[in-house]
């Protein structure tokens, strides 16, 4: 049974797509049978590019009877003048405030679960903001240390995690440890089960090397790390299978026999998830306390205020939000 | 006006699905229309697998009458003991004589393209061959650098150039330069308009870390070698762009923006283009003074003898050969 308390939904930069994409979710709320959602932020920043029924409210449960006629907000501090495309400073400390207060609503359980609106993490660097990233950022909210916090791509045919993420592709190799890709592993593997339901997941692991490095011809880090850590995840009972060639592992056929493919690095995970799936990709940070989601794409300053953002990204965060703390709450319900 | 010339089709490791899709391939002839060819190899390991008509012919020029009521081929040394999904010496011997004389045919002109059935690399070694692979023999056979023979994946929406192949992901780094990126532009652009008609190729380079290096902050390899590339390919009149992330190149409105993309390493390019198009996929040599496709996959020696493989990826190599090789004819008479 779909819980009262809202989803709470960061706006993200007020002078990107994040505000639009919201709106335009709210106004599909009927269609896509989404749940109830506050978003928080500066309402201006959503008035100013949509002319739909919106509603400033001053707590989270206000939103169940609200909801249905208007989109509520739930305000945090001005965020000065906003242009859409023209991102400063004061739009930046509003979407980090934001950010901290869903994530505290969410912590509180004020708010069931999370969602990110897009940030620009070039202006949030600016005012002191030093995570690579909201994912990291909610995980040390969290007091989730970062190899036990996994960030995953989603589509409807696809689910990837990348082992190692914003670094250069250089680097990758001497990050790469056999207790890194364990823990994601491991983390995965829960995730799986705790969020969407799977009760004994299947991963498949990606290799580094071309032909996941024709046995050692062509590099030997399937050899040295990635082969050990799927045994110590097998002899946990974990179905992990790998390492197999990155080239031949998501074509239909064969993202059909797992649940999630596991990546060395960005591109290796990335390129095949919005190849497939570039308008409905969803991130979703496993082994965190409670569910958080996010588009997957940025701010996209260069079309914001134009009315011209696609909200699937937005709406399909929004559902697997909800569906994931509905699964959730129904496995605590269980364990009682 | 389709020529009267066969095309000659090595046929591989006869241990493999070679000559099993070439038998469905001719099986398949009129369907999609698919110009006279000639299968070099052993006959009997076509008539271990298949029941259908085959010719022995001594000469490619009979080809032009045999094509139409049998499968014509030309036999090369005795394999062996033929054992499809057991490969062996004689089987690789006669695999590399079959691509000897298929290869001196497209020399001499008697057969106006090349197209290579799947080798195992790995029994080729056993017999000293020491080229990569047969991109590479083809190459050397006809007196083309390396660098200036480009080894492009064909499918129906997408064209993908790797600039580095088979090496472990950790030397590409080292390995990109200035001038192999030119050359391979270089290369690409030309072999665009020779094989595929295209006047003026769009060429989109993608970057070598995630989000192509983020001016600099996640690798500097964009900026110092992929970036001054393009513009040496510009300033010579080459459509050149890029670098560009690679995770957001490859969904259906970014593909329709280029006619092909090239990519720092093996799997940024064969990730997208096996995920899309696995069945169908051709791998076209570019900088040759003659055609040379072949079906994107290997020998598959597991599915040998059992009559599963899928002949698509042969039948569209077939097919892009003699339509390459028209064009190709074509522009050569425009051009006296």
């Amino acid at each position: 049974m779909p819980q009262s308390r809202p989803l709470a939904i960061s706006m993200g930069d007020p002078a990107g797509i994040g505000p639009e994409i919201i709106a335009k979710a709210w106004a599909a709320r009927v269609a896509h049978d989404l749940p109830p959602f506050v978003a928080i932020g500066d309402i201006r920043a959503i008035e100013r590019v949509w002319s739909g029924p919106v509603v400033g409210i001053a707590d989270p449960a206000e939103t169940a009877t609200v909801f249905a006629g208007a989109l509520p907000v739930l305000s945090v501090e001005d965020a000065g003048e906003i242009m859409p495309g023209n991102p400063d400073v004061e739009g930046a400390r509003c979407a980090l405030h934001a950010l901290e207060l869903a994530v505290g609503l969410a912590k509180t359980g004020a708010a069931r679960a999370l969602v990110t609106g897009p940030v620009s993490k070039a202006k949030l660097y600016a005012i002191g903001f030093t995570h690579p990233g909201q994912t990291e950022f909610v995980a040390e909210r969290f007091g989730v240390a970062g190899e036990n916090a996994v960030m995953m791509l989603a589509g409807p045919s696809l689910r990837v995690v990348p082992i190692t993420t914003h670094v250069p592709l250089g680097d990758v190799a001497s990050l790469l440890s056999v207790d890194l890709i364990v823990a994601k592993g491991r983390a995965t593997a829960r995730g799986l089960t705790r969020n969407f339901g799977i009760a004994a997941p299947r991963l498949a692991f990606a290799g580094f090397n071309p032909h996941a490095g024709e046995q050692g011809a062509l590099g030997r880090e399937e050899i040295d790390i990635i082969a050990p850590a799927i045994e110590l995840l097998r002899a946990e009972g974990i179905d992990a299978t790998g390492p197999f060639a990155a080239d031949t592992l998501f074509h239909p056929r064969a993202r059909a026999t797992y649940d999630a493919a596991l990546c060395c690095y960005h591109d290796q995970a990335l390129v095949p998830l919005k190849t497939i799936h570039f308008d409905e990709g969803v991130n979703i940070t496993l082994g965190l306390p409670i569910v958080r989601t996010s588009p997957d794409h940025g701010t996209a300053f260069a079309i914001a205020g134009k009315d011209l953002a696609e909200p699937g990204a937005m709406i399909a965060a929004i559902a697997m939000a909800g569906q994931a703390s509905d699964r959730r709450a129904a496995q605590s319900a269980e364990s009682r």
